[in-house]
């Protein structure tokens, strides 16, 4: 009898049964299409191979400034697309070898539970101690009228395509359209942004949301905010869209609509079987990944709206997860999740915002280091980018950092580990980082908030 | 009377200056030249400049691979020195803005001790409380036969031409030769690097010394170990070498040969006239910045080998020396001196190798992570990239890592973090970085010294 058997073979599932194995669990995952979920296949890394491409013409559109310059820059979309394709491929074939090297059982097919101890494969039931679900997300269907039109389609499709649109209207509430919108916009075609909340980040604080607001607007990248699609029709060259939003109504004509909402699909995984609900927004568990019922545990999409999901938080949610089905005592760190923007400046942010910080209660300092001020933000003009720190104020402990400019992805790890680690804003301020870096900044915004800053005017 | 007066107005001095100011001190400030140093002014500034254009050199090329193909890059070295120099400009107007705003008197003049509470400038002697010596490095004059002739360069004097040298022989032991390499390289010059020692970065780990040695070679810069020039003439065209080395021995051709060799100067420094002796390669100070003589701090190049100028360094001691001058008790961390090299890939060090920590008497673990193996690695071709994480067995404490790659002078941040907050192993391991990071690479490195790595084969 397997020890534990992992649904969903994506960015939460493969580290679950890998982890899981390392502690002698017998192992298997069960996985009904590609290996490595939508992430590796029709996510993260194919628009962040997509950010690579954009953030090298943005880097060309910045070498006018250093004395390079370049007479045209060709952009061949089905290169892009076809390294895309042999990358993940490659990565696909990582996965399961990596699998088997760990002697998890590899089960094509589509899993859910089967009453307690039972989980079923296309059919089949078999028993095993414990269960992971880690199925993710799924598209949801466009609720505006015209929603069901030919044109409007989600990013699978966009990947599926050999050609880019040419003009297009993303629409929704998640941050990718941001990355992808900039990525259109610098590959010739012409985007338009719209999303239904009052910011397409919410969850970033004020700082860092207007000053992407203004990048992508001096790009030519507009953001129609509280917006409402009252009805998509065909029309000659493409679809007629009638747009409402807070900077007024108007009728767009467009190639397509690309439109992003996602969910956790509860249903068809047999859950009532074992007593949980399956008509909630997402399923339900604890820090240590627990669901309501025992021997079942759940990761990754399937436990938080579409604002959470994030692929490192299904990776750390599977490790978590998969030691305690092995009897270990493990937990998530609810204080260090983390959102990432890959769009140019990138966005990172970890922790409470400075309004968060208040709600929760706490006596709030905030510091900040604007990257025009810092030398290598010059020298790279990095004229937007800021990194801003939330702390207690008795203790000093660091509550949240927020980032936007280049590698804003790789330096929040600085800031996660400050938060892992309980560092106090006087041990952040005197953290010797390398000259010259953004870096520098982190310490400098530190220092800004217990009143000393060395290089800020 | 001044509580502090700090000569040299460099990466040191000034924030040692700015931190007394804070801590309520009156505190006059003596440079001779320029504010900034030899960092801002003929270092880390202008070259993480030629860096930033260098790596966009890179990113063009690379941009291939992604469908983003130019014609001919037309590469005009004045505007890149126009916009440095500009830069350089404004961030020395921006150091004398800040200091007057923290009240800190500036006087322009050459600074020495004159005897115990007493300094001088340009022959005029006043009283003050503590002395903070900032007076960083000077050139050495090259030492081989022919070392006098007019194409044996500087790096100063590279700055100050207006064009660059055609073929150039780079010699001596300061990382930055590599750096100037390759910026050459990819603007059109044709540089050979040769130093004395067996390795130009010898205090990087093994493991990063061999990747970058053949990312260098692969782009066409070799670099000739255990070098001595044994002779060099006036030849047609410029300076005929003689160049023995590991790799043989052979006559070249070169317009300029750039030397690079740097050490304090203790002499002129009023040293003796307080019982310190001028006569050292550097002036030795302990871990508060103290001089052997009462109310004498020294910081920066000054008081280390050619190893330890960074410019970090320099201001991490300027802190600390001001702290204690005023009062405080405050210590360098030896843990976190950490090391940059700023070409593309780049290199960063902190704390101790395997070989060093092996040599410490520690019970050494080190655990390793290619970025070769990791997704964003991957979509950037980094191929040569790694993190290499060394720990003490017993409980984990992390005591260096060594980087290579994209970013590594930023990645480098979370490991002097860990190593600042005694992180361990397992802590690290536990860190839930972003994806698709390289950051990533970090937490996989530490949970492959722990023996359980998830995504390494």
């Amino acid at each position: 009898m397997k020890d534990v058997v992992v649904i969903g073979g994506g960015a939460g599932g493969v580290p679950a049964a890998i982890r899981a194995a390392q502690l002698v669990g017998e192992v298997a995952i069960v996985e009904s299409k590609d290996f490595g979920g939508l992430c590796m296949n029709r996510g993260c890394v194919p628009f962040g191979h997509m950010m690579v491409a954009s953030g090298i013409i943005g880097a060309i559109s910045f070498g006018k400034k250093v004395g390079l310059s370049v007479k045209e820059v060709s952009k061949d979309y089905p290169i892009l697309k076809k390294r895309q394709d042999e990358l993940i491929d490659f990565m696909r074939m990582g996965v399961t070898t990596t699998l088997k090297k760990n002697n998890v059982e590899i089960i094509q097919g589509k899993g859910k539970i089967a009453g307690k101890g039972k989980f079923d494969v296309d059919g089949k039931t078999v028993s095993c101690r414990n269960i992971i679900l880690a199925t993710g997300s799924g598209w949801l269907k466009p609720d505006f009228p015209g929603g069901d039109l030919e044109g409007v389609i989600n990013s699978d499709d966009l990947l599926n395509a050999d050609e880019l649109p040419k003009k297009v209207l993303l629409f929704g509430r998640s941050p990718w359209l941001l990355e992808i919108a900039q990525f259109l916009n610098r590959f010739g075609s012409e985007p338009l942004v719209a999303t239904p909340d009052k910011s397409i980040i919410p969850e970033e604080s004020k700082t860092i949301r207007s000053r992407l607001r203004k990048v992508l607007k001096d790009e030519g990248i507009d953001i129609k905010r509280e917006a409402k699609i009252a009805g998509a029709s065909k029309a000659k060259g493409g679809l007629s869209v009638e747009l409402n939003s807070k900077e007024g109504s108007e009728t767009v004509t467009v190639d397509k609509i690309l439109y992003i909402e996602r969910a956790g699909s509860l249903k068809g995984l047999g859950l009532t079987s074992i007593g949980l609900d399956e008509n909630g927004e997402y399923l339900e568990v604890n820090d240590k990944m627990e669901t309501g019922a025992e021997g079942v545990y759940a990761i990754g999409d399937l436990t938080g709206p579409q604002s959470r999901h994030y692929s490192h938080f299904s990776s750390e949610g599977g490790i978590v997860a998969a030691e305690n089905a092995m009897g270990l005592d493990s937990s998530m760190n609810p204080k260090t999740f983390t959102r990432v923007l890959f769009t140019q400046p990138q966005v990172a942010g970890v922790g409470l915002t400075p309004k968060e910080a208040k709600k929760a209660g706490h006596d709030v300092v905030v510091g900040a280091a604007p990257y025009g001020m810092n030398p290598f933000g010059m020298l790279i003009s990095e004229n937007e980018g800021i990194v801003e720190v939330v702390a207690e104020k008795k203790y000093g402990e660091v509550l949240g950092a927020h980032f936007i400019g280049a590698g804003a992805a790789e330096m929040v790890g600085q800031a996660i580990l400050a938060i892992r680690m309980e560092a106090t804003l006087e041990e952040l301020a005197t953290t010797s980082f390398p000259h010259p870096t953004l870096s520098e900044s982190l310490a400098e915004a530190a220092r800004d908030a217990l009143g000393r800053h060395i290089y800020l005017p």
